[in-house]
């Protein structure tokens, strides 16, 4: 991006609209506001989307897991296939980004490259990869296979798995198709490549069956913050979901992943950090605090405890709920979610927490931060973090929907607006844009003398 | 389906409308009618399926491979993936099937059966899997393999790859999502189960991540012709699409095929048969005679070379235009499309066929049949199929898009419903509705006594 049109005079933050079932409280399906028997009906979903579209949000995510997450008997959880779901969500918006998560373990990167692609050209250049490796076993045995990949292969794949998926984006030039009529020629064949990949997990001789699409790559995000994700991160991604306890934390980390960035040829703008917060918020701090105290009250402790066993790697049933946490493994002999481990053992450690009190603190997060007050105070925190060089945004993640998001739109997003820290109109027509991202040069073309046509 | 809605009074025929980019003419980008420039425009087929829901059609279908199709230089090939671009076209329309083409040789079913569950919820209970086995090597080039996988192992891993589709589809209960706000109790954990699969393609525990949708089962539809592909179709598929060419060889597949259901527990009225038919359309026969040789005039013989050469697995290059097919291998030898393969080496030999005549030949519809005349006349023939025991009803194959499209279903359906052949109105609302289906019943429950709840 040139240096005209990046925003070098007024540092705005970028909201993302991390979008849940019912709501990330774990015990949101039980509260009287939400609607959980809309989880399977498009038009729930349509509405979330367009109610953070008024609130002129930069995207909306959805997370994604390859088997039936957690309890199913105490939470709403399972539904639609995140690119599926977007693509009809793409058709109700327009100016919104469409954030959907894709595991590199379990898919094939032909069909990643074309799916996105797909996306990106349905919504006009929204579509946007939230890369993850994934963390489970039950995941795995989906897919043939008894034990989960090695945290480090994982990443190893993800590595060449993004390599393949970049090469085929790139695989027609933006010019390509001609369409002469005239002379019947539609394409000229100079500009479809084969990419012609063999590596140590795939083999892809392209090209992609699918035009360059308007961002000419899917903006990518990644979320993991372990050392192997941390060094992913810094090569590839463009934007970063992380969870984060406190201010320090936070910095240290946002220094940490922008440090890093220079050794891969990026500057610190070319990767947006956005923390993960859960906004429990009230017209007034007593309101929000019992709202916050309402949905604790509503949490199935069984259905807690198993959840975190499996952050933990460690089964916890039948250990008494007021007791502390028995010992724990260390990080490196954890192959799920690492970083998330070490954050949840650190914050039992650190608050000398019970199980039951980590249960209750873990219910609106999963180990996210849980900031409670009105929206002023709300605004408060993001705006601490956003000038003290914790955070280049946020992931919200509100703990009951449609409710959580419209109170976050409605409330917290116009004093942010006042503050002079958010759009109050979308500037941007593709995600890329609103994220102050500039859209990538095609790498084969750049590279092409001498190779010849595809097709 | 009990009898008092199996429609045995008064049998009516089906129509899918098959879309493809400009239309199926292979020349159809190059003329004026067309609109190539929007074959990356949602609008463009967002358009043409409210087009065929206008005409009551029973459904639209995408056809699909995992590599850029034939010469691009001289066709407009190349575009969306079928499900993503389903899924946008399911939020502007309400009654119309939504068929999508998979291939079973290079996907993993729990993403399979997971996709079509949700544009199965997502669309209101309209999504069908047009299953198929993939048959050319470029595409298993994307997918690491050098040689495409023997056409018999490609029946058989599509064999237990559907059978652990439906096993997931039916992994949930229709009735295991219990909402007990009170108790806590979100799911009925004896009514959601493992599959516990293990074979010689797949290993899939299970259970599927999305409860089961609205039809049970999205509609399975197959399009093989051979003999692997009738046996195939005669166990499973619900819907046929299939290339025939003359009336006699039309009833001699439809008579096959439906006699082959018993064997499987299923009737004749389980599977339709649904030729296909690439109808052009004038408003006097010499009109349709004209825009027939209009299309004709447009097609670049070396594209059309090239395209044959694939369907017969001979490469004709070089080979004089105006002169007669070479000696040709036997279909045992063939490895792709088996049925086309023969279908094209008859039609040649049948009727004495230069090169350049075949090309024509097949420009309209690839060996599916081309029916020129007036709506009258091409009702006469559909007519004439429905009645005589050649089809349940057709794939309908615009030659050219979108006014291709227009012209059936303005011109062509109205004498079909004047003549009480096809329907006025929905009267349904699922695909399967539609074409006369019923509603799978869950296997797993059948068979579940004694097993134990997954979650």
């Amino acid at each position: 991006m040139s240096p005209a049109t990046r925003p070098t005079t007024h540092r705005r933050l970028h909201l993302n609209a991390f979008l849940m079932n019912a709501g990330h409280h774990d015990a949101a399906w039980r509260h009287p506001r939400t609607q959980p028997e809309r989880v399977t009906d498009l038009r729930y979903f349509q509405q979330l989307a367009q109610t953070a579209e008024r609130g002129r949000l930069d995207s909306i995510f959805f997370a994604d897991g390859l088997a039936l997450w957690g309890k199913v008997r105490h939470n709403a959880l399972g539904g639609f296939e995140p690119l599926t779901l977007l693509s009809a969500l793409a058709t109700v918006t327009e100016h919104i980004g469409l954030i959907a998560t894709v595991s590199t373990t379990f898919n094939e990167p032909f069909h990643t490259a074309r799916k996105f692609a797909s996306l990106d050209h349905i919504s006009g250049g929204r579509a946007g990869w939230n890369i993850v490796t994934s963390g489970t076993v039950n995941e795995a045995r989906n897919f043939g296979q008894d034990q989960h990949l090695e945290h480090r292969l994982r990443y190893e794949r993800a590595r060449e798995f993004v390599e393949v998926v970049t090469k085929l984006w790139d695989s027609w030039e933006d010019d390509a198709i001609l369409l002469d009529r005239e002379r019947g020629v539609y394409a000229d064949t100079d500009r479809v490549r084969e990419i012609g990949h063999r590596g140590a997990y795939f083999g892809v001789q392209g090209p992609l069956n699918v035009p360059r699409s308007p961002q000419g790559h899917p903006l990518l995000v990644q979320a993991g913050s372990s050392e192997d994700g941390r060094e992913f991160a810094a090569e590839y991604a463009e934007a970063v979901f992380t969870a984060q306890q406190t201010l320090a934390d936070a910095q240290s980390f946002y220094k940490d992943l922008k440090s890093r960035l220079a050794q891969h040829g990026r500057s610190e703008e070319d990767l947006k950090v956005l923390p993960g917060i859960c906004p429990v918020i009230g017209s007034t701090e007593a309101e929000a605090r019992a709202l916050d105290h309402e949905l604790t009250e509503l949490q199935v402790p069984e259905y807690g405890l198993a959840q975190l066993s499996g952050m933990l790697g460690t089964d916890l049933t039948g250990l008494p709920l007021d007791g502390p946490l028995p010992e724990l493994p260390e990080e490196r002999d954890i192959n799920g979610n690492k970083s998330r481990f070490t954050l949840v053992a650190e914050l039992a450690r650190r608050d000398g927490l019970t199980l039951r009190q980590l249960i209750a603190r873990l219910g609106g997060g999963r180990g996210h931060r849980v900031v409670v007050g009105t929206p002023e105070q709300i605004a408060d925190q993001l705006q601490e973090w956003f000038t003290q060089g914790a955070a280049d945004g946020f992931n919200i993640m509100p703990p009951h929907l449609p409710g959580g998001l419209e109170d976050f739109v409605d409330h917290v997003v116009p004093v942010l607006q006042r503050r002079g820290l958010f759009r109050t109109e979308y500037t941007g027509r593709t995600l890329r844009e609103h994220y102050g991202l500039p859209r990538p040069a095609n790498r084969l073309t750049a590279t092409a003398s001498g190779t010849t046509g595809a097709a």
